[in-house]
């Protein structure tokens, strides 16, 4: 009864379109310890927006379906929210799949970079692609996301590490988004690694990323966002905080890398500067876990990147008890976590990582719309949220993460109009 | 040289359809530890099996492509062996959503059995549905597993656990033969567990097992191979062994699941029996891995079902060192290893348990085939093989592996005859 008065208007409300007929209606609204779900229910859309969640025998009595109304039969599948991917690396050219199978068969990092892979590899493959090339090898990416439900997807620079090539990358972002019905979110991310011609004189490339890169970003609009991947060896505290700062001066939103490898104080760093993310945190203290606690921000967790390295993914009991509020990320990347499948990643947060299912679908929802910035309710199926969702075919939400490595999505919406995906029916 | 030399045949050769200009023709066959990979290459097939395999190059001095022959243009993606799956429970009804979640927050098996969970749950619902309902839940998981690339399927019998049923179940495998293009290899488990009726008196069950149900199997033509679970509290080695016994008697193949918790022996037993396949191996003795070695009896590992249980795969290492043949499943099933996905089981033997990638691809090819029976050169791209063929839209075969929790399979080829599965284009 009170699932239903959270969800039930005074007057009827004017649809434009009716999803009925789900067994479950999966809302990721209410409490994040018990987020509401609708037995039995349907959502109604009007302009664009959620209006209306409730059972299905309520439907009648509280929303109008006009004749003009589209209505789509859920059949007993599982409605949810659609997916947000809050961090990836979605647009990059080449592939780096020898590398895989030399660090699978112990050699080291060091040995690989001699050999011409990691990171730089793919910086070369960047440098020399065009944008047309750029936007051929990412957009069946893109594609692959929408297949396993993500309807949001942020997406970073950070393979160009010159200014002419960081714009590229952010170009291509954008046009991707005119070519994919996903929201695009990107994020710049020059300060991703530095690059060989400043390998002597990383405060210059600093320079550089806040004097000449990021105003041109700004100037053109082409990122939400500023990211920076503090790592021992990679950005240190000071020189992330002097990029951040001159970020946030700009109007960007915030994310750190931090703590993949070594915890150098990044999340504490980060939740003073109001970052709305700190993501991989395989290693992280109880102060920079309370700090983010303070400040509210998201802690996105990449359990590919882990299995693709070999390791077991962090378990996240001192990030529930401290309060952090949790999102799941692919992290694609051509190095360590190449993969569409975001309901994967939930699917390894519950088994290998401690997380409560119904946190697993919160962290690829609502607080994966946290993390990459979006306010409430976007997310959730609550009145007012844009109406991104997905009828999946099980007959029960759980089945979203225990049938794994799998989509179940039969169908996408985004922004109240049914997608016309590769599965689409 | 040598490579091509072992693909050449001296007269030309009259192919009724051609695979022709992959990046790479992975084919499973020549050394184990380094099989040959055809790089620019092709694949000429007569009569529903292999005819030849070599250098795109070469493919018009070789082979006679008459005006009536299929030509199929592989543009530069990998043609791999069509993929076997050698343990799977794929025939059942319903799904335990819920007990996955209970399971994950600590809850014992004990109690979640109490509360109508576990096999017995499964059973339930396998007793209670018809044939028909059967075939309807049935279907769609192999229409994954053919997406996913898996052209040969092992499906086991075990949920019925009486005359009737066990027999309800193989019917239904011999009708999803009928109406998908994979080849189902049908195997009894009527000793997949003791039913509720026979809790006090495990003898009296096995004896129905040996004298009701593998004669009214066989009589029927029901099944190609018996299998048997040994495991601490289900069925001891001796019990397992009369079993067996009666199913060589009857001309059937062997499996055994074993060491899933605790290493009873099974091993050394099913390997001095002649199995095929002895499957899970989470725990197993230096000797009974020797044993295997000695019979040729290929271990099948099923790291879904760890990871779903909240395990670590086991590390294959040991399994190397002692000269075991390694193929990989899916464990298709409602409880503990609910996947179609057969490539990200390569993907986590190689990232978790050690294996190295061609091993991998070994795994779910050759290997597979061999723990299911099939002779070689099934499993392999080699000439005489049955011509089940894939072509992956990648350039590298590590990409198959590497880029992970996706499907890559472009095209589907069973018995040299294009499927047009959910995906083919």
């Amino acid at each position: 009864m009170g699932v239903e008065m959270r969800y039930t208007a005074r007057m009827k409300i004017k649809a434009d379109l009716v999803v009925k007929n789900a067994s479950q209606v999966f809302t990721s609204a209410g409490s994040p310890e018990s987020p509401v779900v609708v037995e039995g229910g349907s959502v109604a859309v009007a302009g664009g927006l959620v209006a209306w969640v409730g059972k299905t025998e309520r439907l009648a009595d509280d929303v109008e379906v006009g004749p003009e109304a589209m209505v789509i039969d859920a059949a007993g599948g599982v409605v949810t929210p659609g997916f947000v991917d809050p961090h990836t690396h979605a647009v990059f050219a080449g592939s780096r799949p020898l590398e895989f199978e030399w660090r699978l068969s112990g050699r080291s990092y060091l040995d690989i970079l001699a050999d011409g892979g990691g990171i730089l590899a793919t910086v070369n493959a960047v440098r020399q692609a065009d944008e047309d090339q750029l936007v051929r090898e990412s957009l069946p990416r893109l594609d692959r996301m929408l297949e396993f439900g993500v309807t949001t997807c942020e997406v970073k620079s950070g393979y160009g590490l010159d200014v002419e090539n960081e714009l590229k990358l952010l170009r291509v972002a954008r046009k991707l988004a005119s070519l994919t019905p996903m929201r695009i979110l990107p994020t710049f991310l020059g300060a991703h690694t530095f690059p060989p011609e400043f390998r002597d004189d990383h405060d210059k490339y600093v320079k550089l990323v806040i004097e000449e890169m990021l105003p041109a970003v700004v100037e053109e609009g082409l990122a939400l966002a500023c990211d920076v991947y503090v790592e021992k060896g990679v950005f240190d505290v000071d020189q992330a905080e002097q990029i951040l700062r001159a970020a946030t001066d700009s109007g960007l939103g915030i994310h750190v890398h931090a703590g993949q490898f070594v915890d150098l104080g990044g999340p504490e760093m980060a939740a003073g500067m109001g970052a709305s993310s700190v993501d991989h945190l395989d290693v992280v203290s109880d102060e920079g876990l309370a700090a983010m606690a303070r400040s509210g921000t998201v802690a996105v967790m990449l359990p590919g990147a882990a299995v693709s390295l070999g390791q077991k993914p962090p378990r996240v009991d001192r990030f529930l008890e401290a309060g952090v509020t949790l999102a799941l990320a692919t992290d694609l990347n051509p190095g360590t976590s190449y993969t569409e499948n975001l309901p994967l990643m939930a699917f390894l947060s519950v088994t290998s990582m401690g997380l409560p299912c119904s946190a697993a679908l919160l962290a690829i929802t609502r607080h994966a719309a946290k993390a990459v910035g979006l306010k409430e309710p976007e997310g959730t199926l609550a009145p007012g949220a844009r109406a991104d969702l997905l009828i999946h075919d099980v007959s029960d939400w759980r089945e979203i993460l225990y049938h794994f490595g799998v989509t179940h999505v039969s169908k996408v919406l985004i922004k109240g109009k049914p997608v016309a995906g590769p599965r689409a029916s």
